[in-house]
């Protein structure tokens, strides 16, 4: 299935309702997990220093990754940039007969 | 062990020795496969449309991944963007008592 | 299929052979028809003003569009910026039932 | 008739009225697809990710172009950019006698 | 007829042989003086303290355009920044009943 | 007189008053009006598929300028670039003794 | 231990209750300074004319970097931006033999 | 007469000769100092550590400044940026009814 | 004593109480009247087109340009840019004997 | 004594002369050291992945500053930033009555 990194960095307002803030931040961890354990989201890590994650996609395709990125809780106040990849000629699992 | 993205964009100039080129390619290849099977470069994805890649490492601190990425065959023709990444909170390894 | 949207920026070399880059462009049109013929390159516009293009690509997924946009002739004095496409709402394919 | 590619980004501010919203993007639907069934507005996609489209016209001049774009109820809050076109020479419907 | 303002900057490369530089640079002056003549470049002016003008062109349509552009003798010396204009609704031509 | 190329990009506050804006918008139309009548502001065009213009004045010099668009009554919500314009060695009103 | 130079450019909003920033910036200072006398906050200087610093951090891994600036007071309206570091091999430390 | 601020940075290509280069340099010198000594150039600083200047101009107009920058010496290995400038309402050459 | 070069851009807020703001910029005038009849501000210019200047400090050293700019009466609402600048080599000020 | 960061990012030409490339960085050096040793430069830090540092100079002016850059036996290969440097409030040397 085709991978894609994503960057997310998150911007909520100052004026944000703080329990408004909260739910939607709980309701974005819930989201994401059900996705990692889906195996559509395999990997999340935080950026050192910013609101911001990089993650990485494994879906079906273009259509269903912006279904799941426009389905995100703190959508709205998200700057989101999308890389499609590829798998590399010297990646490992190649030489080694596995799939990447 | 800490973990950093790394882009890397690569840019051989025109008028590069095709024998040069071609050999350089091939150490850089094995450079990285070394490094790959010995975990310090689990991932490594192609960029599509693009002679760069994004990859993941997991080496023991800035010194180590500094001395990977200055000696990468095609280090000087290439542009590196280095990202230092971190446990995200929402991260199911977390969640699930495992290790991130 | 996904789409996606492609721009490419051309920059040939002053210095470079007439006779390689007269044979290189035609090398160029020839792979880019075949493509358009077989269906995966279905629009290319210029750019005004530019040795530019702008294209819509469909194809089965990532490694498919990195594998054509790799094997273009003028590759290595291009510029590409790839922007994966999704169905728009307001598509009257939609509306209309037919696909997008 | 000449081309125009067109981007798109939405930033609809977090403090409109929920009303005013979903009746600005319905009137923009309706606007959009009035004018792709009229045959100006002929193709429209979503960026992945994306609050933001990519979309191609194919109106009389510049001047009805504007008019377009000024038009559209989401207009205050979009960045649009606008990209001329023309005929690539690469393309097949020039090499079939076809228009493009 | 549609109108466009265009940014062109020239940067000749040092090690282009003086004549070649000389004749091409005559080439531009004739081509852009037919053009003027003939009341499709209508405007053109150098932007102080650069290699560079900012030109107006009143032309048929894109593909005409592009066409002149692409015809430059300087072109592939050239950056090229093109801008569609339209009618401004304070112009007074409008107000005035003239055509603007 | 010196001529300057200027390129106003207006973003009017979305939460001003709808009156306040209909009057400012009413002022702006007058003055630049005034001005072209004047001679100081010969060309004003609107840029396809923005709330911009680019303009062109010919006036006493910096000054004069400054005075001018300082005085602009929607100059609190603009962004203005100033590009200070001279005559080209192509303009064929040089060629043919006419003044530029 | 790892070194990373960190830049914070600081921008408080105008509408803060002034209670609430006073407060803000005072567990700032305190919060800076537990950590410069701990030792992982070695330096830190003022940019000049800007609401910013310039500060390197010795700390044990990026995820103690992260703890630490994610906790910073002032950090939801603080740009931050991190550069992990390395031994340069010009350092006299090296030469003479002390660690850097 | 009108002030300008211009900056100018200089790139001089590493295979240039020698002595065109040392050559080159003094006529920029003296070509500089004719025009500090003739007022037109009023003031000229260098930038810390670049190999770039930050000068004042007061000329007769855009077209004296243009013809000035134009024949500098270095023009063709130079980046030029022209900032047009006016009298500044808290000048105190104002205040005192003094020249500005 | 040392020279800096400082770039002042300013966005006071729509919002803000007109008095308010017209006792600001009165306070900010005095300021820098003052500071320019010591000898630390001997230059100001407006920028044409723009809520900016362009000024030149003359002061003992870095702690003393950010105590000025730091007090400013605008300079929350104000993007400031410092360079700092020495003596330029084909300054006829050396030539002649002089200090600069 | 003033501080200031500079930031110097290095590229060696492909094409220099191998012996020329190794003496010049030799030179480099001790030039380095010799500043260092001097207590004018204090700090250098190699940055992760690139060929370039991140240094802090502690000298006594604008002029001494550009002396030292300028004199780089790598300069006219480096592109350098300078960031002038203050005493920052929060710093414990001033808490403690130290120097900073």
């Amino acid at each position: 299935m085709p991978l894609y990194a994503v960057r997310m960095d998150v911007a909520i307002p100052d004026d944000i309702d703080p329990e408004l803030r909260a739910e939607t931040i709980a309701r974005e961890k819930a989201y994401s997990q059900e996705l990692q354990r889906g195996g559509e989201w395999p990997y999340i890590w935080r950026i050192v220093g910013q609101y911001s994650n990089i993650s990485v996609f494994d879906v079906a395709d273009n259509e269903r990754l912006h279904e799941i990125l426009w389905g995100l809780p703190l959508f709205q106040w998200m700057t989101v940039e999308v890389t499609p990849l590829a798998t590399h000629p010297s990646d490992v699992a190649l030489a080694d007969g596995g799939e990447s």
